[in-house]
């Protein structure tokens, strides 16, 4: 899998420098500053005294996510999501997929009657947002569930797996992983990836946007995600590792 | 494949009967009724003259759908969007689905200046409404193109692909194609996929609700998706002959 | 009051041919497909177990209406009013007037703390779908009243009046009833009734577009309008004895 | 039509005492403090160098017409629209009737491509708020046409017609005009009439809130409103000849 | 402080005619019309029998504000916030202003579990809204009170302070109060304060628009404002103890 | 003016430990991150080729400031603004302020028909977020000027003034410089002040929360804000001379 050059110097199946920088604000019982070369995102992990209205009374909690943008963190500004009155549908579609990758990890009846929020907000944008983000979120979340159980707030722990995510695609007829923003702009077929530690699939999702996608190829990228996935499942325990 | 016993006795391999009728409203220029078992969703395509602020002026048109549940199609009554005053995110993210799967089925510069929009309301629902929607559409897609062609509104015919789709998921452990509600409700795995006529995919989407999903599991719940689409493709094919 | 020839050889007091189809869906207890010539709206009527914060704690309950045209249901595309966020004062007005009429058939002590929601749906738009609605969405409350007696959720009838309703209007000099879209796009004066079985008002609402109305010509377009409703209401009767 | 003793020693056929204050305020070219009895309604009149998009080069222009009541305008304080982030249907309903009913005095092609706000605002509600704001706007608009023909900024009159409103409504059994608002809460039947000088229906609207009304009960209405309008009407005539 | 000529003739350090009327209307328990020349604000207050949700189970109450603009109320007209759907800033920011000066004269305490809505909404605009609204609402609110005391709703007075605010500002290089609006469109700086009727600040927010203020300037402009401020104190005294 | 203790052991007129980070981004033009103590806030400036619609055609150019708060940047999460569908008016009335400052130090004809976006995103908040966003938004803008300079954007530099600003409190009776949050929730009042180089006035806002201020103390704590801007202002330069 190795062969035609990256504008970046990387091979086809080569991450992005990863980078996991635990603590980076002190506001939240979990945060995470994750990087994936160019591509940051902080991470916090939040829990409230309750949960939505179709859980009420059930003695189980939830988790949900939420993501958004900096205007400052790409090249064409962002406009604001809270100045247009209303929220984008490419943020509502990534904020339900970390939601649903998150909830994958937690026993939620663990939680009692309390709901978890993971906030991801991109600092800088290249390309993979989504996926760092559920990567870094795993981490800040869980942190803020040893302070939680440090704090008596939880009497057990809630988180049953691990988690990461990456994206990969087929850039000029070639599978590539971790594809960066212009990478991404000329891929013909992307594909996000979220997976256990054991190498399971919570979610993939791939998308042709120009050449349709045999299915062969399909189970190729999904091959070299999760390849990549075992590396950053491993970058995660050696940030949560740190005193 | 066989084996285990499906809630309606349908074999684990078998689409719920299909039914497309063309002309469903005479107001439309396309218009269908697509029905999949229970599920029914009334498809629709009209052009206005004009594109997005970001395709003014380069000479291309564009292909936006939406879609809506009818507040009588599902047992609980589905709250009315327009009452709550903000978008659904899940409806967000289906018309999100439904507009790339049709796009890819469309050379944006034969259109012109010009947007189509693709209407897909549920009047039933019982499971699988995106994808009978994506099948629909193509269908409305197709009878409208024919009318705008033979009113001189189009010269060229911007349809370059034929696609469907179709659900599939791991019930009880088994692969099943095409989930009704109460299957989709109990499964461990939901994946949607949407396939060209040559059967290369142009989305797919699957979530571990539960137990996550071996890649092994995951390539065989593709060809079922694939199997089935072949059949939506034909179906597709016999309505529009139909005088 | 005859003479003057209609677009579509109509009589000017002959309705257009009225057919209602209960059970259209299956998903809500009352559903019906109410038709009247080319216009069709489907009706439907559900229950939920709250009443709203103005009635909390009085032992009695709501109804309240909700009406809305899909995108495809007219020549010029509808614009879906959830994606322009906020409710289009057209419908509001129209759902006000559905909700007043039906409120005034029923006995809202009868309903305990509970809120019916009708629902009126337009499939297909050639004029008069306020009035279709109202006459469909009495038929689908009663039909639903059934189911909710035979279950056990409602212990007496709280059905109290039968109501339908029509339109009528001057066109081109003459009056006429039940106009479609071609003749109440051109009439002077359009006038909308709601009236009981036995004749009597529920609400009238008569406009003048172009010319004023004398006092002589409103009261004969009431006159027009309640021999109207008396078939219409005949229709309803046939329609819920069918098995 | 005496005999039944109201609230206010009026009889049944008795307008309240009727104010129109022409320049209440003079930031507005037409302005108008209307009063009918413990009712005050301010309206003013604007005119804006633009049309609506569905007008734009047919070389005519609109009027259209917005009401809301102040905070402290009822015992029970009315919530500001504005800071519910959506506009009130009641609130809707009535500023439409308003504009049809302005409309109807106004010959837009005279008006070139502009647009006419007429604005009403409830300083002090007591029933009939709606027929107050529609007479009151009509002074309004006829002083505002007068100030832009002095000012060069239209060339001829644009209104053709002279309009008022009133309410009447069935209570206790008795026809009775202009109820105030301990009558229109008891009220059977509520009916809003807007004529013109010569007697003509612009719009008639009736609504039976608890026992449905006769035919012959709804023309005593019709007439009783008539007879209302009418002295309504001179009084505008005598508001508009003060200096 | 005299010598520069106002276009109105005032002396730099003159307020303009102050005119108090309370009991404006009588449908809020306090009600005042405040003028100050040309500047007409109706302000009101009305009780509600709850707090803010951060209030609930502490025994206190809470008092908010909300300012509005009709739209007649200025030569340019405003646009009505109901009518787009989202407040404007402006009008925010000085509902916070006020909100925040109110509830400096009151014990919260002993308000028991309610709020105090106060409601300024301007008539006429020129110049100095805000703070004409703080004066009159701060009158609004002491009439309100004697009511509530008077019908038993209030055990104890729980107002402590008089405050009144007014404007001052820099125009064409010298230091003047209250400014109307074509004084305030060409200042250099434009400074509001709210003060006690012991003269201490309760809010002052000074804005250069051209050139920066000096903070010897700044000190002028406080002074000047405290005079205007003790005569605004005793025009609301004298207000209050009309019958 | 030392004496009283404060929590962190500084001064009364000691500011928090400053640092500036210019580049902290390369997405945007201009980019900083601005730290007082713990708290730290993301400032970008952009251009867009468009003005306000009351700018257009003027020749003359815009500042636009828009300030939020990460969900993660304090210890009680901050709800996304986003999610709510409504901006905050806390946010609204400090983006007025961030904007009316900027635009103080900006000649606007030199930015032709150009709108200068200035984006404020607060990562961990501590008190005095809306003084440090303007103190670093000087120097985002300052870096992003110099690019578009380089860039050929711009002809000429059109700052005109260079500026800073803080917060100061009475605490505890003394009065204080640069407010923590735990100061700045026990203050009496709350001053924020933002001025040039030269220690002239831009704007100051001055709120008594509990007793109120004399006039006396109103002046010492515009003199303590004018010493602590004047480091604010010497430390921005030293960023600004960083290679």
């Amino acid at each position: 899998m190795t062969g035609s050059r990256r504008a970046d110097g990387r091979e086809p199946d080569q991450l992005r420098p990863v980078r996991i920088t635990p603590g980076f604000v002190d506001t939240a019982p979990g945060a995470v500053l994750m990087e994936m070369g160019r591509t940051r995102v902080m991470c916090t992990a939040a829990l409230e005294e309750r949960v939505p209205p179709f859980l009420t009374g059930r003695g189980k909690g939830w988790l949900t996510a939420e993501y958004g943008m900096l205007p400052g963190s790409s090249p064409q500004r962002v406009t604001r999501e809270a100045s247009t009155g209303r929220p984008n549908s490419r943020s509502r579609e990534i904020q339900r997929l970390i939601g649903r990758s998150l909830r994958a990890t937690v026993d939620l009846s663990v939680l009692g009657e309390r709901t978890v929020y993971v906030d991801c907000d991109v600092l800088q944008a290249d390309g993979g947002t989504r996926t760092a983000a559920i990567t870094g979120a795993f981490v800040a979340l869980r942190l803020a569930v040893r302070r939680w159980q440090a704090d008596g707030v939880l009497a057990a722990d809630p988180v049953t797996t691990q988690v990461a995510a990456v994206s990969a695609g087929i850039v000029g007829g070639s599978p590539m992983l971790d594809l960066c923003y212009v990478e991404d702009a000329s891929a013909d077929t992307d594909l996000n990836a979220v997976m256990t530690a054991a190498g399971e699939i919570i979610e993939v999702q791939a998308t042709a946007e120009g050449t349709p996608l045999t299915r062969r190829e399909c189970a190729d990228l999904i091959e070299l995600a999760a390849a990549g996935i075992e590396r950053l499942i491993r970058a995660q325990s050696r940030a949560l590792k740190r005193p």
